[in-house]
């Protein structure tokens, strides 16, 4: 879509989610979030907790983005071994962070098991990131960002990476439902996408209210090729008399 | 888990998903229906519609797993690469299926458009895979199922595979909710994991009614090992005299 394309992947970590219990949702929050950076999210994994699998994906990914993030996997259980598993893919030692200890003993310094310590513990050489709700860490090593899955805390993660993540253009969208069977609009869609190489137009199709109907979505970094590019779809379906509406 | 698992891995192909637009439902259904077939969704990809990825990820996979499902991208519009891409994955041409066209033409005989039509295309030497819904069909080549991205439409999908996949024991499980601060029964399910290698034991923090808990999921093909552990996981927790409930 853009020449300067900043990329990240994002690694889901958790069998809850590959089970089928847990529906994901920090996707499409940080999709979202890296939009608004200038950053596109170009591929997701969900993986196992399986100490061999993260430590393959994660030396995979970051030698193909910019930026690694992954969810899930950083708390105090026995299934949480994100944060031992990346410091296996880096080549350094997990050890305790003194600032993270200070931290959560200052949130509750009445438990300090050492499962709950566990969770002070990052891969040498790593920067913390702050969590306002809960206080446990998480951390970034080089171009790899681990949050926790659990999404309010993954959240606060992120708000915590403001000014950490430098983005090239950010990527701007444009929406018009269009009140018609998507196979009718295709034709014209590729036409205008052909047209506009440097927009990426996508079609949703939708059913609402007994009507058939798509959602016409226009991304890019130029707000100038979007426009040019809804005009003509504009155009082009009205001379064909479907109705439209704008949507944003 | 078990040693004699049968793995799936599912691609779930959009842009949409990746640009935060929409939020995937596909991979919590897809996992707890293979959960009732036997088989273990061991892994999922979220890519763009991008043909070099499509292809590169399916001939990945399926040589990986047992089955490889996709959802996305078999629609009429120009971003529908599914079908083009997982032909060239397998090197076979893309032909129009005689019955897909019937199908389609009997649900809706005056959409005959190059765009519509597209999808009665399939891989040579594809079986189709009905779609009650729509029509419009998505198909079966060797190890990899190909369905559409609509939640509805993947599901009904699905039902039409039912007796075409083959897997070992279900994966059942069984759920406790332990109302403590997870840290605080780390310790516990660790030993407990420990000692029923064939289980899967996930621990689950939740916070509800300014209450901390978490739900203790043992999953396992064998139902004796899963009463087994949870048996040891509550005189565990009763020890300690932490609050617990059956969940299911």
């Amino acid at each position: 879509m853009s020449k300067t394309t900043i990329s990240a992947a994002l690694i889901v970590i958790g069998d809850e989610i590959l089970s089928g219990r847990t529906q994901d949702a920090n996707l499409s929050y940080l999709a979202k979030w890296l939009n608004n950076c200038g950053v596109v999210l170009v591929e997701a994994r969900v993986v196992l907790d399986d100490e061999a699998t993260i430590i393959s994906t994660v030396n995979e990914l970051r030698a193909k983005h910019t930026y690694v993030f992954t969810t899930g996997g950083i708390g105090p259980t026995h299934d949480d071994i994100t944060s031992l598993s990346i410091a296996k893919a880096f080549d350094v030692p997990l050890v305790e962070d003194a600032e993270a200890r200070e931290l959560m003993l200052s949130h509750n310094p009445n438990d300090v098991t050492p499962e709950r310590m566990k969770m002070a513990q990052v891969p040498q050489g790593a920067r913390l990131i702050k969590n306002s709700l809960s206080k446990a860490p998480g951390f970034q090593i080089e171009n790899v960002f681990v949050m926790a899955g659990i999404p309010a805390i993954m959240q606060v993660m992120l708000d915590d990476l403001d000014g950490h993540i430098e983005g090239a253009g950010k990527v701007l969208s444009k929406t018009i439902n269009a009140f018609v069977g998507e196979s009718l609009l295709a034709a014209d869609l590729g036409i205008v996408q052909n047209n506009f190489p440097d927009t990426a137009i996508g079609s949703y199709p939708f059913y609402r209210d007994g009507v058939h109907g798509a959602a016409l979505v226009v991304r890019a970094v130029d707000e100038g090729q979007i426009n040019a590019a809804i005009d003509e779809i504009k155009i082009r379906l009205k001379k064909r008399n479907y109705r439209m509406e704008d949507v944003e």
